[in-house]
């Protein structure tokens, strides 16, 4: 089955681990613990284009890379979206928030610049998540 | 299983129709056509904290919910998010958007505040989205 990458993403964030649907992405922004789950096929714009099984297996990894978030960072809370009103491609955002965090309580979509993240912490943060996203640690 | 309606969901949307899961309830703001899915168990404040069965059950609510939005509005985008940062009760948005919309391309939460629906037309979007939602249609 095809898949590429819209550029946008390609752009703004980092592959972390492939998921039997979603591929894992780290978004280039250390404002925000936050990732991205980009399913593997061409073509899919909104939730409800997936299959019954496709849709099963989205939201099982939507449940297991919040659960990663949550025991990596103790986040006051998790947010969850599905927008494209700008990248039409599927993609759906898992973010783990704190009272402290520069959009709180607003939603992270809109809220200013990305600050990426400096080249070693990327690094480790990359690592540490794919770890955890494929059951390594 | 007792379920109470957090009062900030109960003043802020009326009551459509009940899932097998979810009430789904109608945001009272005529800028945007905006469900919410809400599992009727207290309690839930995060999504993975809901049982196997019961996401099942919630993403295909959500894509039920995603296809009566489209089929009754034909939006542009259709927006789904869980947050919560304001509201702990677990709740999901799903919300059809346009490009000429008043919060365009940006998310609607944080968007200003409600239009409230007039009288008669509120009745009438109840009423015709509780007969999608229900199958009675």
């Amino acid at each position: 089955m095809s898949f590429t990458l819209h550029p946008r993403l390609a752009q703004d964030s980092l592959p972390v681990a492939d998921l039997p649907l979603c591929q894992v992405r780290l978004m280039n922004d250390a404002r925000f613990p936050w990732l991205l789950l980009v399913p593997r096929r061409d073509g899919l714009r909104e939730l409800h284009q997936l299959d019954a099984g496709e849709r099963v297996r989205l939201i099982e990894e939507i449940a297991l890379v919040s659960r990663v978030l949550e025991l990596v960072y103790r986040p006051d809370k998790l947010n969850i979206g599905a927008l494209g009103n700008l990248v039409p491609q599927l993609h759906v955002h898992v973010v783990a928030r704190f009272q402290s965090d520069a959009a709180w309580p607003g939603p992270v979509w809109g809220s200013g610049a990305a600050h990426p993240y400096p080249a070693e912490r990327l690094a480790q943060t990359l690592e540490r998540l794919r770890q955890r996203c494929t059951g390594q640690s």
